[in-house]
């Protein structure tokens, strides 16, 4: 007899559900949709139960993994608070989903999710030491020790997007200067570059024409874009941030010493020269003797589905 | 029948022997001798084993715990260098000390003795999750985690002197710039202080009072008397020093998330203004929601020499 695993990922506006065997490694079903404008936390669960119910087709889930895009209390499965949608403040997260779908279920956040699909499923495999990193909205970890997800004492280990590298840099949203999050992160990409080109009218002719002549167009996609087809501006800021992106993972490994960084989120998608600026700091900071690979993420955005697929059959052991 | 375990700890230029039953918590001999001038390895495995062999009085050991300063392989007990003396590339210290003193040994750098002496027997007891950090000539850390020593995969772990917090910083002796040794470490305050001095004529009346007008006399206890006797550019420095350290600190907690990390060293007896400062700026850099008591290390200059005892008395088991 096969035991059905029920996987769910909140990301912070996208929901996907999807449905595999235990110790399975296909979909059975998946699905995907967006939250309603103006969504609360109960707006997205009524979505998310929609998709459960539709790739599960009537058949009874064994058990439930859960991703949630914001931090979780794991051990209670409760959600802390979501940093994009209200209403999730102290939100009995597992407790709900698993008396809706009559199985038990576990939640984790999408850092620790995605370390442990990409450690499973993924770039990951055989590493029994590996940091994971997500970067788009903001920048995320996880981490893989011992072959098991490596939480800390109040489960807020992996926190590299708020390691600081450049203390009088600039101001982060959580307060402090010069964190990996405030260098690195795609919305800051963004506005980072839209400062140079208000304050240097001479530069980023390509970037200003692919946006339009508006530079509340650009985003990450917009920025890669106009990097590879050679815009300097472009280039300068996504090579600034995979910089700094690159430090705040070479002193993880330093201080950690793993054998795998896995790096994924929407701004890996920037291309060649991102990466190379990327894997050229995180050299440039590893001490000698320490080695990292580094790599991208093989699951893209589905990275803590997979994990959520091995949190859930987790469960029935 | 009780077993002796001998306790060695090879500084850079202080050595140390002692001995104590397995499973006990007194010294029951403990010897101390500085080095020969220009000694090398071999001189300095000659005054250890004299040292042992006092410390023995004829009795023999039933195992035997090496914590060395610099870089070893613990699996194999080899040094892989030492920045301080020659002779010691890939020299067979376990084996070496195994066949002296006819027992089986095991070797580890001070960092990692340091972080297991603290926890077993000093300021980390009960802290399942630690950091162990020492600030002296450089800035060396080890990880307790799971109440086990954490090494990494390449037994480089812990190198918190060399995660970089000032990618715009002054070089660090290792090529690289801002790291947290070049801010943090004694010897770079000591020459961050003389450069105040050369470029400042008006300042600092005191501290070159009591460097008897001879900049190159400042080092990490004249600073630390100068700041508490009110000079303020030792001050300046002393707050710099403790601020860059604990920067360092707090991004190793946001990415481990111990519950506690341990601050030995000489630096660390540079007085209240330091302590302040370095507490100031872990919290600043702790990410909401994680916990890190910062406390003084409990056994001084000699945790390494204590990690060294339970390493010996772990080969029993």
């Amino acid at each position: 007899m096969t035991h059905l695993i029920l996987a769910l990922d909140f990301g912070g506006s996208k929901h996907t559900a999807a449905v595999a065997e235990a110790g399975g490694r296909d979909w059975q079903g998946h699905a995907r949709a967006y939250s309603p404008p103006g969504a609360d936390a109960r707006a997205d669960i009524e979505v998310m139960l929609g998709l459960a119910r539709q790739v599960l087709g009537g058949a009874q889930p064994a058990a439930i993994g859960v991703s949630f895009g914001g931090p979780v209390h794991f051990g209670s499965g409760l959600v802390r608070r979501s940093d994009h949608v209200p209403g999730w403040d102290d939100a009995p997260l597992a407790e709900i989903v698993a008396k809706e779908m009559g199985a038990p279920a576990v939640v984790d956040n999408d850092a620790n999710a995605g370390a442990i699909g990409e450690h499973i499923y993924g770039a990951g495999q055989g590493h029994a030491h590996m940091l994971y990193v997500t970067v788009s909205t903001g920048v995320g970890g996880g981490w893989i020790l011992n072959n098991a997800s490596w939480r800390g004492v109040d489960e807020m280990a992996g926190e590299i997007g708020h390691t600081v590298i450049d203390p009088d840099g600039p101001r982060c949203l959580c307060g402090k200067h010069g964190c990996v999050e405030r260098l690195a992160s795609g919305p800051f990409l963004a506005e980072d570059a839209r400062a140079i080109l208000a304050s240097q009218p001479g530069r980023g002719a390509l970037l200003r024409q692919l946006a339009g002549g508006d530079p509340q167009a650009i985003d990450g996609a917009l920025l890669s874009r106009a990097a590879t087809e050679g815009d300097e501006v472009a280039q300068e800021v996504l090579r600034r941030g995979a910089r700094a992106l690159g430090i705040g993972i070479g002193n993880a490994a330093n201080l950690v010493n793993p054998s795998l960084a896995v790096v994924g989120g929407g701004v890996t998608r920037a291309g060649e020269i991102w990466w190379s600026a990327l894997q050229e700091a995180v050299a440039g900071t590893l001490i000698a003797g320490a080695r990292l690979e580094v790599v991208p993420a093989a699951l893209g955005d589905d990275a803590p589905l997979w994990g959520a697929l091995a949190l859930g059959a987790g469960l029935l052991k």
